[in-house]
């Protein structure tokens, strides 16, 4: 750590520089790191960056493993931002997001999706936040085969995970000023497992009173998200439910390329966009940044630099409502003046 | 069987009279099949039909089955019309309207979203058709805890029923004249249990080289559906992933009181609507017998008895369209005059 003079609206004030773990990623990723790097420092931002490489390299076991260069930059400064890495294809290649979210043992994924004024869909006014379960549940990776054409995959539920992301939905509800948390299940049909976790869910409600809190069936939620998403606030689920609703809640405000998402975990947390590395248009200049710069700004909050995180993200809507950048349908940004645009906004 | 004289827009034909299961269900249930039997009356189709009751009764051992004559009814005739079932609150009470899927060994179940003139929701010109694998995955019912706070739910997936769902899948979409089969999954997560449910689709696409065939992530299914549902037709996918898109589409075209359903198996159909028995309103005239009667016309097609489904479908919209019915925008009419008026339409 090291200590800078950076302007402020009331003067000169000393800041310390934290650093931060930067996972530029794969594709696109090199490009949308860069652009929010430039951003940060036109913003002053009282950052630095380590960037490292998480492609995995085979250790003395002859098995794959992420770089302990890496581990240990995010383990050393406690919070990184990541973007798109592809999952090598073959056998045996679990997803390297994944793999990051279990290493560190990231047991909350927060996914806000909220309506940008001037990206116009179907849905106005949208504001929501999926919160999911992050390690375990239907992605225990356990998976066995009995006999030759049946397979069993174990949905993995604990009580010590799901009392953990109930407990960090109303903490975050709290802490983000929010209302209403709606726990999502299926335990009519998995009435052990969900069942279980629902329970947590009502635990931690009983102790947070001044939280609205009901329950809904996954398949009732997804009907109504489509009818009428301003009915909901804050959603905590497991895992796979987590994976599907906060696909479809970017769905009703535009897609991926503008959703940012963090990974809680108790010693560290990454802040990642979720969408592909999408190799095709990398180095042309034409990716949009915006969900790895809302990541950026969640991370910004999460350190507590809430004045640099309101300049940036006033700064990113601003230039996404005058039109400065386009943004095609789904969620890349195709042909588009670069990004850095965004930069004369911020300073 | 029994013969009747019916008129036809040819004069009069001689029709063999079959019998149909009628199963009126709980709350709502008894009204909207009424209400269902009073149109196909109305429309003189050929059927006849035998209600029965399935509320469970305790057998020598102890246990709660449904009851014999019921299960007899479905087997003699072979084709059924079902109302909502209440799931009796408590443990060990499993979903009656899983028993029968079960029961019957229904291994397919077909719902068709379409969106209907008169009836405005955000999305235009919806047609999509999702077929669910309704025998095994997260719905098999096997779980179990380790120790205490751990818990584990199979999701079980066999090469048979996959097979059957996917050969079912390619049929139905021939049959009813639509090109382009989706294959909905998480293999990228359940490589073993979703793998083989890929692979059985992508088999079975090769055995059908007049369908188009595509496979696509469930959350990116959500997403892009939400997006733009026009770009989908036909769905296929394992149970718990149909539970949740099958919802998610009906709620683009207005909601569980517009959407017919099929459980198709190898002996037997039974055709239901999906929404609850909504207590609250039963006995009030109010409740909407759309997805039933839609469900009935499903089953008219099923047993090709075609003419009379087109009829009772064409008075069905026709009475929507001219806003002779008011639909509250959940799924249950409030206030309506009774359905009785589509009979006019229908005659
Ligand atoms: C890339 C994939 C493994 C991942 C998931 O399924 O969780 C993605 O869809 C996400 O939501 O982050
Ligand atoms: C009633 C419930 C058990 C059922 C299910 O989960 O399959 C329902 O949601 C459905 O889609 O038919």
């Amino acid at each position: 750590m090291f200590l800078v003079r950076i302007p402020s609206t009331s003067g000169c004030v000393v800041a310390q520089v934290r650093t931060v773990t930067l996972i530029p990623g794969d594709g696109i990723g090199p490009e949308i790191s860069a652009a929010v790097q430039q951003i940060f420092a036109a913003a002053n931002v009282p950052i630095a960056w380590d960037p490292v490489d998480v492609t995995p390299v085979k250790g003395p076991d002859g098995a794959f493993h992420i770089p302990q260069k890496a581990v240990d930059s995010v383990n050393t400064h406690g919070v990184g931002l990541k973007g798109p890495l592809a999952t090598p294809i073959g056998k045996g290649h679990k997803s390297l997001n994944l793999a990051l979210r279990k290493e560190f043992n990231l047991y909350a994924n927060v996914r806000p999706a909220k309506s940008i004024e001037g990206y116009k869909t179907l849905y106005d006014g949208v504001d929501i936040v999926t919160i999911r379960e992050n390690t375990e549940g239907e992605y225990s990776g356990i998976e066995h085969s009995i006999v030759d054409g049946v397979v069993q995959s174990i949905k993995l539920i604990t009580e010590k995970a799901s009392r953990r992301v109930a407990q960090y939905a109303f903490d975050y509800t709290k802490a983000n000023g929010r209302r209403r948390i709606t726990a999502v299940h299926k335990a009519n049909i998995m009435r052990m497992s969900d069942g279980l976790f629902l329970r947590c869910c009502r635990e931690a409600a009983q102790q947070n009173p001044d939280v609205q809190f009901d329950e809904m069936y996954l398949d009732t939620v997804c009907l109504k998200m489509v009818q009428d998403p301003n009915q909901f606030d804050v959603l905590v689920m497991p895992n796979l439910y987590g994976d599907i609703l906060s696909d479809l809640c970017a769905g009703l405000i535009g897609g991926l390329g503008l959703t940012p998402s963090g990974n809680i975990g108790e010693s560290g947390a990454l802040f990642e966009s979720v969408h592909g590395s999408a190799p095709d248009i990398a180095g042309q200049d034409k990716a949009n940044p915006t969900a790895l710069l809302l990541s950026g700004v969640m991370m910004l909050r999460h350190m507590d630099l809430h004045s640099y995180a309101d300049k940036i993200q006033t700064g990113c809507f601003q230039t996404i409502k005058e039109g400065k950048v386009r943004i095609w349908r789904s969620f890349l940004l195709v042909d588009c003046p670069c990004f850095t645009l965004t930069i004369s906004e911020v300073q």
